[in-house]
């Protein structure tokens, strides 16, 4: 059993899956491969007010629980989420998504991602 | 992409792995198989003021992030590790472990288990 609290955790500029860094977004790895996990990983994103996560897809699924803020969840097909504290959100493998913090203070969620093997 | 409310979601009695029933201890499958979700699933347990999940294992990892209260978690090790909000606990596979509601108010977080796969 491993404990931390997840302000010791490093609050780490965000990139995309292929790396390409997202201007005011930070993410914590919470749990990860480094802590012996080898099914899914759990992060922690926070979002400034006013930034943006652009449209982007990955095979991976997502599982998403909101902290605090508020946003706008979106995908390529016309869909759009308004998402408060305590709302989740799951994004299927390959589906295009993007994240605009509309409110005034941080958007901050958990969103966990899979470790695929063959 | 799928969105609801937390509170939208049944809150079930809670039982074991095995089926065992927990006393006073709930849980809501946010994100499930129902949903599509192919690789984990995301829960969100209550355990009441004085509940206690007894030491259970089985070959899941669990991913777990405290939201409100006060708890302790165990293993048959000797190890404990008292829990509190924005608190992060990895359990590793077959690692047996109990949880305890040492606190006032309910004890709520995040718990996180992989569908395995051969």
């Amino acid at each position: 059993m491993l404990k931390k609290y997840f302000k010791d955790v490093e609050n780490k500029s965000a990139t995309l899956t292929d790396g390409t860094p997202v201007k005011d977004v930070y993410v914590r790895w919470l749990i990860d491969e480094n802590d012996g996990a080898i099914n899914f990983a759990m992060r922690r994103f926070e979002i400034k007010p006013g930034a943006k996560v652009p449209l982007h897809g990955h095979v991976q699924d997502h599982e998403i629980y909101i902290l605090t803020g508020n946003g706008v969840f979106y995908n390529d097909s016309g869909q759009e989420e308004i998402v408060n504290p305590g709302d989740v959100v799951y994004i299927p493998p390959n589906e295009k998504h993007g994240i605009n913090n509309s409110g005034s203070e941080n958007l901050v969620f958990l969103c966990l991602i899979p470790y695929l093997k063959e």
